[in-house]
């Protein structure tokens, strides 16, 4: 397995991601851009979640403005609540994150919702000075991690949003009724999401703007164990955290035991699971950690965390929460707007209740490729083991020589797949090189153009993963790797 | 073809796109959601614009943030020189966009770039008074139209980009050695940009928040004739609009006679011509105006707008501008970094110049779905004949009655092909109904489950556009979908 370091170097060298504005000394920490390897891995995942998530469970998805109106985060809670406690230097105005700057110091874990008091008895109790000039700090305050914004001529305050959910919850009246919504109904959303935060660090990791894939599934709490399809799933197994214990068991007995509420719940933890999966992360390297009472955002009545485990530690990737009717009661309050549906189900009329898979996107590709990372030692090589569909380079086109009419071959089979799949042409170097350049950025299958080519219309075709060849008719180039792909 | 109130109570009404934060009267104008059915065109939209233009041009593309420092746009010009003019009331304080308002009131063209004396007399002349309280206004101003953000808890100054390219400016270095770039080197983006227009209308026409598909070709001038695969589209016929007059004329012709600068331009002129093709939109309504020099942005040597005709007049869809070496030769002074790249072909060390197709998607949409929409009398029917590969359903699943098995028969076949597809499930009303539904958001196929099913396991498919049926196997559905998709 990689190490973050690795990650990085491959990453800036190869064009997967890099630092935004590099150029600019000014450039603000905490941005950061995917090149051309990191866009095609990116959209192909987006596609992938499409399919395992969205369309698998019959989903709708919407894509909402990133800025937002002041009412929307008065009534989620945001303007109110969505701060990290900091401190601030007397002299030289360094500010610092209270909770991490504690612990870093004095080595003992500091809760995230320490309150100011607290803070100031400790930075106290441990004549804590500011690092960088040695003065005292100030008493300690909150930050608000919402970027705002003024909007036309008189200013009007707005945010960029914090997460991308609440425009599910502000549109639901609408999507219900235009999509002649049933419950349970879910609704996707991907998108950038925005938090100021005061200390950005390891780059995909903690990001000041960021993409997430959030789902919201609405339901009624009455019927939460009506799930058509949760026979197919009972007996999946899944691994859970809780307790400070691992625990593996199926579905049913999770429900049994209670550590799974209901089984609308499950389906979607199962639905996750098999997500991933197909992702190629290594799925002995993840758990669902269920959350304590101590450790769950105020609105959640049950929470789960799908985490993975990497070289920097276990990263959450996917926070499920169930939020009750929080958000659509908040929304309902401050926009005085009724937004109680009725159940075709029950024929009852109800304020929705929510569950929620929300996704970090940018930390997962970070996963995946950690996981994918192989060195390939006995070859010689550095492969990123992505899985086919995934990968940014699908085929790398190779002439053996540029001359004798191999390049114009390999220029016209280059030019008639180029449309359909993302094909690399490289002429370039010895051929050993160019399989090494490809396998480096995960390009599963290699054609190469030879003499043979010129005489009988076959090439070869090379596997990243066990280096084998075989030697196809390029008439069937396209349909082997659609298939390929397929499977 | 429709007018614009057609299609805006289609898209509301159909989940194609509706206001943002709709259910807050504190709301702000120009921010849209894309619903169900318009995120799916909209997706597809891109894939075709990955296809179509990306990949069968051979570029790169990259996804950069959103949030930029404050010394990327003083290099561009965006903080001095990106403000409209405003006038503003001496009592009520209302804001008016300087050059419409005195248009619209005194039926005069203002030009855009008008300047604030120029104003001040017109306003003085035609003895403007405020619409609203009849107060006099103030002296003409500037607006600027970025939105500023602070970043951290020392509110470092940064900007929303108004336009998704200064990213691939700054990334170009990178971008260009990382992929071993040659000239021409495209580079493509596809994202968010954000304006804050005084007046923003006509919901997807002139939005605060929108979605721009970019495309940056880095070229060097003394190689702007030598293009590959110039002679396949030089007999290709463009419609050019210039000096007042519809031109009709070849690729060929348009640079003997000086309207098309040189081969570069007309490969990418073209390129895009035959992606618009593809989009479904009406080409006998779409022409390129070559822009005046007075028209021109200041940094554009060449100027061609692609223009689509509409209800609500001639729509700019895409900006094709030559910039020249201004963007590169302003970030590497204000950088002081050198952003000069060595040619592999002529071997020399240059600042390359760039050729950009600057596209809105948004705007794009919304005249597919106009060009789209058909008010079919004869058959009481109203249809949006999208191209099947970008309609937000590509099939219908209708079982004929629920009852006898046949919607237990239709579950089945929705769920072997949902992951595949845009696929819905209806069993509700009529089968005339159904079909008239679908039709509507433009579903080309829809599937019938009857008792016939049951018997040999064959369905029929309906196609959209004549109405015609056909029995096909249950088992050859995928494979049929997919073969007339992909023609």
């Amino acid at each position: 397995m990689a190490n973050y370091e690795q990650i990085i170097k491959l990453s800036l060298e190869r064009g997967f991601y890099f630092p935004s504005s590099e150029i600019y000394s000014d450039a603000p920490a905490g941005f950061w851009e995917y090149g051309p390897n990191g866009v095609n891995i990116k959209n192909k995942f987006i596609d992938l979640w499409r399919k395992e998530l969205v369309r698998k469970a019959t989903m709708v998805e919407i894509d909402g403005a990133q800025i937002m109106s002041e009412n929307v985060f008065i009534a989620s809670g945001h303007i109110k609540n969505f701060s990290d406690p900091i401190i601030k230097c007397s002299g030289c105005k360094s500010t610092f994150r209270a909770d991490r700057f504690i612990s870093e110091k004095t080595g003992q874990e500091v809760p995230e919702r320490i309150n100011e008091n607290e803070i100031n008895v400790l930075i106290k109790k441990n004549n804590l000075k500011c690092p960088k000039c040695d003065s005292d700090f100030e008493e300690s305050g909150r930050f608000n991690m919402m970027f705002k914004l003024g909007i036309g001529p008189n200013n009007d305050e707005a945010y960029l949003r914090p997460e991308t959910c609440q425009s599910i919850f502000v549109d639901f009246s609408r999507l219900f009724k235009v999509m002649r919504g049933k419950l349970p109904f879910g609704v996707a959303q991907i998108g950038k999401s925005f938090r100021n935060e005061i200390a950005p660090r390891q780059s995909l990791l903690r990001l000041r703007e960021f993409y997430q894939a959030e789902i919201e599934v609405f339901f009624n709490k009455e019927t939460v164990n009506q799930i058509a399809g949760f026979e197919e799933i009972k007996d999946v197994i899944l691994k859970i955290f809780y307790d400070d214990t691992n625990k593996e068991l199926t579905v049913q007995e999770a429900i049994n035991q209670e550590i799974i509420p209901n089984k609308l719940v499950a389906y979607y933890l199962v639905l996750l699971k098999q997500f991933y999966e197909k992702t190629g992360i290594d799925m002995e390297k993840t758990r669902f950690r269920k959350l304590s009472n101590e450790e769950k955002a105020f609105y959640a009545t049950i929470a789960f965390d799908f985490e993975v485990e990497t070289s920097v530690g276990w990263l959450e990737l996917v926070a499920c929460n169930d939020r009750s009717d929080y958000d659509l009661s908040e929304h309902s309050k401050t926009s005085k707007q009724n937004l109680e549906v009725i159940d075709p189900h029950t024929q009852t009329k109800i304020l929705p209740q929510v569950f929620e898979l929300s996704m970090g996107i940018d930390r997962s590709i970070y996963a995946i490729l950690e996981h994918s990372f192989f060195d390939d030692i006995e070859n010689e090589r550095t492969v990123l083991r992505l899985k086919p569909y995934l990968a940014p380079i699908t085929v790398g086109i190779l002439p053996l020589v540029k001359k004798d009419g191999l390049g114009e071959m390999a220029t016209k089979i280059f030019s008639d797949i180029k449309r359909d799949f993302n094909v690399f042409y490289d002429d370039a170097g010895s051929i050993g090189r160019r399989y090494r350049r490809l396998e480096e950025v995960g390009t599963p299958f290699a054609i190469t153009i030879d003499h043979k080519t010129l005489e009988d219309q076959t090439v070869t075709i090379r596997y990243r993963d066990d280096m084998s060849q075989k030697r196809i008719d390029v008439s069937k180039i396209k349909e082997i790797i659609n298939s390929l792909l397929n499977n």
